[in-house]
């Protein structure tokens, strides 16, 4: 399928970002850059944007320079009619319910990274590493919208870490009841999200609406699609947020109650940790990492700032 | 009793302090300057210090400057003859454990900060708001040592903030379980206890036995003496500690499972902590916050930075 | 003439802030409440915050708790009619020099921390230590308003340190040139003025407009005026400006050539670095420092978090 | 000459490390790892390591894992014979004089980190960008010796970012004065160089020797070696150094006085910038960055944190 393996770059798959102007859109453009399969082909972002080069209505903060092709684009007003069927969202929450259903509607496939649909009874909440089935729940989706288009999402960027965290914990063993608390870096709320002065020399004990989703999307994820709907994990999740004075990389503390345990239960779930693999793994996928789950020996780690970039930021080290 | 009361500042009760040039003993020093009822008399170090004049002796660390009449002391040799019989302990936990025992032997009443005697069978482990009736159990340790000397001792620092802050909930409902996470800042490792290198743009998620103390302090705190021996307060502590970079103040999450509950208990355990008052507070003590809890209604308080200056520091804040 | 000497707090001089909702506008704010002098009569803010109560339109950012009194007024509307003669303006240099003007030629005495007006032709830029006769400008202003108002500044807050450095130096010996290069705190640029993002190990070697103020200001200030206008000070200053990660305190490198030098030329200017009084401790006003001026020995001293708290933060610390 | 163009890895040539398991040793040996041209042979270091595996004696600070033939490798003592006839010494300047001295003498190339002989009339202190031709120094230290030993030097580590910037200037211009500011980050200290509580929300004004180190040995680096001695640059240089919390990468600020100067001379410095190559670009040596001098457009940089990796931390990033 992937149109590298046909016949080279000329054919990549053309793609839009919705909200491409901010900072999860940046992310987009700059992952596109280069990827094998796909090629960013539409800007698209709101009326205070459109119709500028995207060089122009992007304040660009990234570490790596603009990539040249996307700074020519024209940015596209939000709703207008897109060529590419494959759609990444980065849109603020506050208009991406919407805009992204309009497109599904429309026939495109919603990629988002925004919470709006996360929890909808047919939209999967995706890590592929966890639960790749979950694509099954689209087919009822469609039928729903009447379009071959439809919306997935990926979750929280702190439940992430925690779902694949806990993921061999629960395979094992089952879990009852999960405490956790996060330690969050900035780069978390955005470029502007944080000001220093609020947060250098300082812990914020709150993240606006972070702890909702933190116990409840690893619930989804770590469920079923069976018999045409979502079957929660059964494990509850106390969750407390805290954002600290790092740049990069989500340190959380977990405490685990499980439904069972057996002899030598530590080192099989270290066993389990170091053993993971994931479809994206099998599949060999361009942007997966090889190991997207890491133990640590030293009990000191992992460090938001010595664990944060393995496998380009994208594993979840551990230790415990 | 306080000498101030009686006929003014010359007849302030002189005392000595062990361990005074490292950063527990110069803080002990600082609070002693110009306090009402005592007076720094004999300041006493390891061999390398012994025979100087304290101005030479301590690389002074902290924000004032050096009580005058404190710089002028020689430095006595651990393990001198005291004239004080009030004798306050900053020594480093390698020398601690004997040390105290051979004042207390002598006849010394030892307030210690370090961990060592802690947790012994009748040393008191105090936090006068909380347990000031442990001081009974010095009665029987008096007959141990054969002496009219003793040792209390005041907890690990992250305890004190765990245990105030559990306090009321403990008393109104009884505690089942606590899970505990905290963000301790780096003025709790000592001056040089954590390298820049180390904490900056990161957070370390050891400190080395830290949950243990963490994990049983508060037990025997807000437990009993009674029938001669401590027992215990029936919850368990889940204890996970990491060091942030803040300067000072020690933050906490907690979980707690109550034993029972009732309508409203949030808004009782508030106003329990709201009229919360202890034993110092009732005898007026000079050095006592004038409320040693408080609760701020904002959610995304407290701060570190913002929180721990309140009351000279000695208070704990709460929000939940 | 301090309200105070005569009868108590009931005749305190009422006065205005404009801009009173921003971070400058808040300091006034606190720094007004319990000022034997003065009280805060009305709050004045742009459109947006107008016919609210201040409690309610203030984003209210400082340590201390918002003052009651201030939090009861209604916020009046920036250009309406005030009450108060004396204006204390906070205003945003978008907004500053128009309103600054309008009320001044309205008869008000507005005293400004905004830049608009500094450098004008009969405008005072005052720190009162050094250049307090520069008031006798105002006559001439007055002239040419047609109006008892005026219009006095106060400078940067890099000028202030650089001014009151080199003070004593230019006194003495005369300075013909000077490099300085600055390492200034957030807080120099409001609450949310510079993303966390952004500063977190890392220093940004650019602030807007504030190399050309530095630059200009001193001279301006060391200056005279005599004959009818300001002769500025003759020395020429070279300018860098940094941000760096602290919460609070701006410090700064100087290097000075000078007109001439004599033996113990050192000796000399720090001896009056030491003895610098001014005019505002000579007539002992309620909110001057003791010292605006001190020398510290230690050689890796001032130091930001330890020296910027000295005389409630309105001194300069120096070392050379 | 080297080995790698001559037959592949086996024949790499074997170098001797001095100070091993300090933090400049482990830098080397992180370095050496996979270098085409050498092999690290022997680990030297002082009497308390030695006898010891590398893999034990040393604390391993660094971002990698320590490489597998290191630590297998048994540290020989300080002063030992070695069978390296290169050796890179990254010893405590308390110890590097002698030392350095001793394996010299015995016919050792000693390539020193340390301050020591930095400034002795025979030994070149070398960036290779800018001086290579001084290594002819080499053969009248030679002689001294009576052996066909010698050491070389590299600078102080913001000596070279100074003598980098300036050099296309002084070559176009010439330069008469000089004021740098430097803002150094706290791994310049090595990994326990500065404690937290030190420098956590502030800066401190003073580096112990560095401002002498920045004043004289930029002068060496860019004059020459001539008659058989070296003649120093003749402009002065005026330094104060900065310790700011910041992990790595030095910023400083550099004021200059030309001897002359022309129409666009900024232009046309700014192109010598962009168009500077030295003798390792010239010869393709395997470590040297493609471009060791950067110009940023942006007049918010060079920033720490976004411009130390490039050319993988061996470049200079400038404005002006």
């Amino acid at each position: 399928m992937p149109a590298s393996k046909r016949s080279g770059r000329t054919e990549r798959i053309p793609v839009a970002v919705l909200g491409v102007t901010g900072s999860v859109g940046q992310r987009f453009v700059q992952l596109l850059e280069n990827h094998p399969w796909f090629r960013l082909h539409e800007a698209v972002a709101s009326e205070r944007s459109a119709g500028k080069k995207y060089g122009e209505a992007a304040d660009w903060r990234l570490g790596t320079l603009m990539p040249r092709a996307a700074a020519s684009l024209t940015v596209k007003d939000l709703g207008a009619d897109l060529e590419s069927r494959l759609v990444f969202s980065g849109l603020d929450s506050s208009v991406a319910g919407e805009a992204e259903d309009l497109y599904a509607n429309r026939g495109c496939v919603v990629v988002s990274n925004s919470h709006n649909h996360r929890m909808d009874d047919d939209v999967p909440l995706l890590i592929p590493e966890l639960n790749a089935e979950h694509v099954d729940a689209v087919e009822k989706q469609q039928k729903r919208r009447g379009s071959r288009g439809y919306i997935v999402t990926n979750p929280n960027c702190s439940t992430v870490g925690l779902a694949m965290a806990i993921a061999p914990v629960e395979r094992l063993y089952g879990i009852d009841q999960i405490h956790v608390t996060t330690m969050q870096a900035i780069s978390g709320a955005g470029y502007a999200g944080v000001a220093s002065y609020a947060i250098l020399d300082n812990v914020i004990p709150f993240i606006s609406g972070e702890e909702e989703k933190i116990e409840s999307e690893p619930r989804k994820i770590l469920g079923r699609w069976t018999n045409g709907k979502f079957e929660n994990a059964p494990f509850r999740i106390s969750a407390q947020t805290n954002r600290v004075p790092t740049i990069d990389g989500h340190l959380m503390t977990i405490s685990l109650s499980l439904r069972k345990r057996d002899e030598n239960f530590l080192e099989k779930v270290r066993q389990a940790i170091e053993n993971f693999s994931g479809e994206p793994q099998r599949l060999g996928l361009p942007s997966a990492p090889k190991r997207a789950l890491h133990y640590i020996e030293d009990k000191d780690r992992p460090q938001p700032r010595l664990d944060r970039d393995r496998e380009r930021g994208m594993s979840v080290s551990t230790n415990g």
